[in-house]
């Protein structure tokens, strides 16, 4: 059986094409991290909710995230998920890959719904850029 | 100022080189998951403290772990560790690199006390054994 949380990435991935960031904001935790590029990140979902519209306007209203192999490690309420991120836009992003491998930690909330914790698309590579 | 949990992962690494597991099991999660190698996971502490023991006998009780650059994404109770780490031992894990980027994903708990609940010394390259 498909785990959950991949059925909510897909409803993030969905949202983010559709730009519909009130929705996406919905699967995120109150105090998430989103790291917006390597050495930025918003915190919370105001600030989430607002980088996604910058980086939406970025791509040209023309990103479409999609996912590709994927492993997702559960220990108690919390999972992480190692996600080949594939990026898709007119323009690509300036010196980052459009296919990466992302890390993302996803908690289970008191309803047993998994929100987004931390959504980190650049995995270990920001080590490298340190 | 160091963050803790980069404390706490200097103690786990010597704890390790010592094989002191019963000092290693107290940063970990009742709940956490080792990634022992592609495919094995161990849950919980009895089953992680038994792979270290294996994973020790393996190295023939001569590894030492250390971590290179490191980067910490701290979202409320919880917190993403993207490290670079280093195996060294008389011999090498069979197809694996000993220069690694790892993910730990570590909860703080009710005493403040930063656990790991997730050990994944394989990072993103899991995906590439799908």
């Amino acid at each position: 059986m498909e785990h959950e949380i991949k059925g909510v990435i897909r409803e993030c991935d969905l949202a983010i094409k559709q730009e519909d960031f009130d929705a996406l904001m919905d699967y995120y935790c109150e105090d998430a991290i989103l790291v917006v590029k390597p050495g930025r990140i918003a915190r919370g979902k105001q600030e989430i909710k607002d980088a996604f519209i910058k980086i939406s306007q970025y791509f040209h209203n023309s990103l479409v995230p999609t996912q590709g192999e994927m492993l997702i490690l559960e220990a108690g309420d919390t999972a992480l998920v190692l996600s080949q991120t594939l990026l898709d836009a007119e323009q690509n992003e300036q010196g980052f890959s459009m296919d990466r491998r992302a890390t993302y930690v996803f908690k289970k909330n008191s309803q047993g719904k998994w929100l987004c914790a931390i959504d980190n698309s650049y995995g270990t590579d920001l080590i490298n850029t340190l």
